[in-house]
């Protein structure tokens, strides 16, 4: 047996979300789907770095499976990719060592979210960024964002679905915007992330940029440890799981 | 009776082209719909400049319509537009003298063509943009280019499916190809387009970018008057009715 490890990407457009569910197509059915046809029928089960929501989207999903095929590396790639619809394209395939895993090994991630900020939307963005109407002030979210960094309980961002029994303290290592033209890109990279908790940052800032709250009011609302404190929880399809990332071995 | 002209922008991924057919959703279809619903139930007739088939996008396509509603003409394209689903939007709608007639009246048309020219596809411009994989010879497409413009008869580039009855001499007053990055698109204006062209001259301007064709053979692929002579018709998603000109009107 030896354990894969491949970088995908997807497109979470026609996905119920990236774990499988009994109702509705999902990311992780497609690639066992097709695993199962290279391994003759037999189940071949995938771990990811974790999962994403439905209608969100991955640039750097990571995951993992053990496979006794003797296919050579170098064409694993295009093997799988060629049993995997359009909307769902393996990156990269590497040999690792059979204790890596996808979940538990990652030492961070990296989230960015995408917003079309402009007066008319524009439908050839429509499922891949969020269309935001009205001017944002981008120094006031800007200083929000200085708020978020750093090690906080992140509770008032999380959706109360969350399964997490666990604390809710999360290292924010970077929280950051950039503009190109009508393009907003807001950046986060962690140490983890709890449910939904990308998507209610950017809800509370896009609130800030709005001017409908203080970019000051941001560490108040993370002391309430209180969903009902912070902004609403932005749609999904400005989401991109962008990279997962995992320690480097030494020999 | 009021008549009114819109331009219109869509993505034409889910439609089975522009024009109402009994099977299969259409752009027409969606526009009447919408309108019989803000007529009371009365049909309202859409004439557009020219159809786009299943597949090929829109960003500025052109229609016209009569109606008796008195909405002020400020307050059309959001009316209109919320009727309408997400990959239909109305960019503009004025008030055009009752002899106006979107598909004799246009005087010419630009189409383009956006190609995604990488080893590897990118999904999230699946939809949009046609994956070449290997190199182009860009240079040798634009010296393809420059023979295609002018007035032909543009035979060898128009599918025997068409209906037209009429003789196939079109000009083509601007045949250009810009780079960026990995993306090349292909601008064409013209008096006129035949059933397929643009798709049969970029897949014709393809063949010659890999090396398959010399760009010298395209006079001799015109004057063969011969569709079995040009190169394969490139897929529909990478072509958008870019622009409809019209002539401007004195006073």
């Amino acid at each position: 047996m030896e354990r894969l490890r491949c970088v995908i990407q997807y497109d979470g457009t026609h996905y119920a979300g990236y774990q499988i569910q009994p109702n509705g197509n999902t990311v992780q059915a497609e690639l066992e789907k097709a695993l199962r046809k290279m391994h003759k029928g037999q189940r071949v089960k995938v771990v990811a770095s974790g999962r994403t929501d439905s209608g969100v989207h991955a640039k750097g999903q990571v995951i993992h499976f053990d496979t006794d095929l003797t296919i050579p590396l170098s064409n694993w790639r295009r093997a799988l990719s060629s049993l995997l619809p359009a909307d769902i394209m393996v990156e990269s395939v590497e040999s690792v060592p059979s204790d890596f895993h996808a979940r538990y090994d990652t030492t961070g991630k990296e989230y960015r979210y995408f917003v079309w900020n402009a007066k008319e939307p524009d439908i050839f963005k429509r499922l891949y960024r969020h269309h935001v109407r009205g001017e944002l002030d981008i120094e006031a979210m800007r200083e929000a964002c200085s708020y978020i960094e750093g090690e906080h309980d992140f509770t008032s961002f999380c959706s109360p679905k969350t399964d997490i029994k666990g604390d809710k303290v999360r290292t924010i290592y970077r929280a950051e915007i950039s503009e190109d033209g009508q393009e907003i890109t807001f950046v986060f990279r962690g140490s983890g992330f709890l449910y939904n908790m990308v998507r209610i940052l950017v809800g509370t800032l896009l609130e800030v940029g709005r001017g409908d709250r203080s970019p000051r009011e941001v560490p108040s609302i993370i002391e309430a440890v209180d969903r009902e404190a912070a902004g609403r929880t932005a749609p999904p399809h400005g989401l991109f799981l962008w990279k997962v990332h995992y320690e480097e071995r030494g020999e």
